[in-house]
């Protein structure tokens, strides 16, 4: 028997509500011999660590970076080595494109050829934005394919996402970046059988956007690659019986909430109002994923203090959050990104799990080094978290007589 | 390769005896800061952890709360999500029923049935134990199938056992309970293609208890549910090359010891009695599952301070145990069950385990608060127990050159 199905067989009915509030990139280093949340002044996290089971949490595998993807697929109890999900569909996500089942997405770059087609710059010169979502509209104005749908969405600069939609599409097609400056272009080749007519599809479109944009300069030429299908997983609602909200204001959070079926609320543009969205919403959902953006971007600048300043503000927004009083509330992150590496790290991440029937440990104070000795243990895997917060809101039943 | 494979290949002959000593619902919640098991006073545990490896344990999986099936099997070392035992199966052991491998077994209410065989009362108004015996009497004089030897045995007032023993039986078959009053008893259908036979002799039984039930009254019916074969799970003496006693005296413990093979001792009425036959058959067994049941019963009657009574009884019977001078001493719980819960719990379960080579902790005191510390870990799966027990008893040899 798998988790899910499991779990789905033992839950049941309740009005309990379930807050996880996920501040992304948590976890940290130590400056000075204290991590960036345990400089924060955080009074609300440690008096609620004193009532609650805290622990350190490893979102895919020790020593294993985790993307946002899988950071917060194991968050909501899947697990990311099963559920991949590839980088055109994030891409896609992530500009807050509308895929649907069975779209095929895939990453696009212009690029520069020369007039033998051998590509001279992957990256076109790193073309402005603002031209890049030109050309995209030049594309989608004049690309014609029968048989398929096809969107064209700016990302940044050089990049765009392509999408295809129609019957029977498969994502098995090979790059067409030859990753090499004076190679041409690689052929989208079908890996599988199934994805020879989305292979054909994918070559029409090149051939069509190099006439399209053959005189254009620098970008004269289009490269793709992480073609990928937009999965279709068991959906949160129906496994775990949670009505699931998700509160986020980045477009790729959002999209990885819709991909496991959340609904997804209107966050506004701030803390403040995603907070008030919170609230407008507390009769709607059972599970709220409340996401906090900007201490991982902070993090991923280096930027220790600015880290530790966005960690003490979390902290008033859990004070609201305690307002509500939900039954459950989990206060944790996808990963760490410490300052000092300005990066996603894979070091193991602070949790806390407050509930009725927590057994309270010693954790004293919120802190990457307190929570190694609480009563989750220094690395619970994150996706065993859920179940956790389900049994502490009486959602789960007895398994077995 | 399997864990049991494992073993099966590394184990050793000994004449060390292990001792698993299961106090029921072992573990509790705090109440005043402590919990029932840090409150008892039990100077014998306390003493025997100072020497021991100790920890917490999870029975089945984070968030889980076991039943006593699943709770016990993981003690065994059976992985509880692969070796599920279906309901029918364990109200049959439960009653102490002896089932043969092949048998399938099913739940039984006689209920209520209008003019128009609509339900009127699942439980046919609770009629007592005695009335309950007696309609299973009648019920057993006079049904009759060809081709299957028929036992119903009454369980409690409204609820009996229906056992099928023959070839080729298979225990998938629906519910014939519609769950509601006012609707019709459900057909008893096959799941799969090989219960079709099965699911034609349920549907006889049915039939036949009707009429023999016609002039019946409440108790005029009969519903079914939770058909389940007796499996036939790898044998504990065989996998681990133990031979295993079980001293229970709930019947429910003697039949999950008997799924997995293990000998059922007489344990009498009393931990005294438990105690004399352990004694008495300490020349018989390697391994002793000796079981306490009252601590959960305790738990689930929602009396702290009697529960905290009963762990200070067991500690005395641990110290008779220790006279005995087992080479490995294990004391833990098949499960949680929190006076403030009046439940099974899925919170972890405290663990000691004692033998010449434990490498020593620093757990002073038998409770769940410093288990957490020890050398076991916070979270240690109850499985993974029993190679630990038999290395410490030098019945496990080297693995690899």
């Amino acid at each position: 028997m798998d988790r899910f199905e499991l779990i789905k067989s033992l839950k049941m009915k309740s009005d309990s509500r379930i807050v996880f509030l996920v501040l992304d990139g948590l976890g940290g280093l130590e400056r000075h011999g204290r991590t960036e949340l345990e400089t924060a002044r955080t009074p609300r996290m440690d008096e609620l660590v004193c009532r609650s089971d805290a622990g350190l949490m490893i979102p895919v595998l020790p020593g294993i970076t985790p993307g946002s993807g899988p950071g917060h697929l194991s968050l909501f109890g899947y697990d990311p080595l099963k559920y991949v999900v590839g980088r055109g569909v994030l891409s896609a996500l992530g500009i807050n494109f509308d895929l649907q089942p069975g779209d095929v997405a895939g990453r696009g770059n212009f690029c520069t050829v020369d007039e033998n087609g051998l590509v001279q710059d992957r990256r076109a010169g790193r073309i402005p934005s603002e031209k890049g979502e030109e050309l995209c509209a030049l594309l989608r104005e004049n690309v014609e394919i029968e048989g398929v749908e096809v969107f064209i969405q700016p990302v940044k600069e050089y990049r765009f996402v392509l999408v295809l939609r129609g019957e029977g599409l498969s994502g098995e097609i090979e790059d067409t970046d030859p990753q090499d400056v004076g190679e041409a272009p690689l052929e989208p080749r079908a890996r599988t059988p199934e994805a020879e007519q989305t292979a054909e599809y994918v070559r029409q479109f090149i051939e069509q956007a190099q006439e399209i944009l053959a005189d254009q300069h620098p970008a004269n030429m289009v490269l793709t690659r992480g073609f990928s299908t937009r999965p279709d997983w068991p959906d949160f609602e129906e496994v775990y019986k949670l009505r699931a909200g998700a509160f986020a204001q980045y477009p790729m959070y959002r999209g990885v909430a819709k991909l496991v079926g959340m609904q997804v609320a209107d966050a506004g543009k701030s803390l403040e109002e995603e907070m008030q969205a919170v609230r407008e919403h507390w009769d709607d959902f059972d599970f709220f994923f409340v996401h906090v953006k900007p201490i991982d971007s902070a993090g991923e600048d280096g930027d220790y203090a600015r880290k530790k300043e966005l960690i003490e503000k979390a902290d008033t927004l859990l004070a609201e959050l305690l307002e509500l009083k939900p039954d459950v509330i989990v206060v944790s992150g996808d990963h760490s990104t410490p300052s000092q590496m300005k990066y996603h790290g894979w070091q193991p991440v602070p949790v806390l799990l407050w509930g009725q029937y927590c057994r309270r440990d010693d954790v004293q104070s919120f802190g990457e080094s307190a929570c190694r000795a609480g009563g989750l243990g220094p690395r619970l895997p994150s996706r065993e978290l859920i179940p956790l917060a389900m049994a502490n809101a009486g959602r789960l039943e007895k398994f077995g007589a």
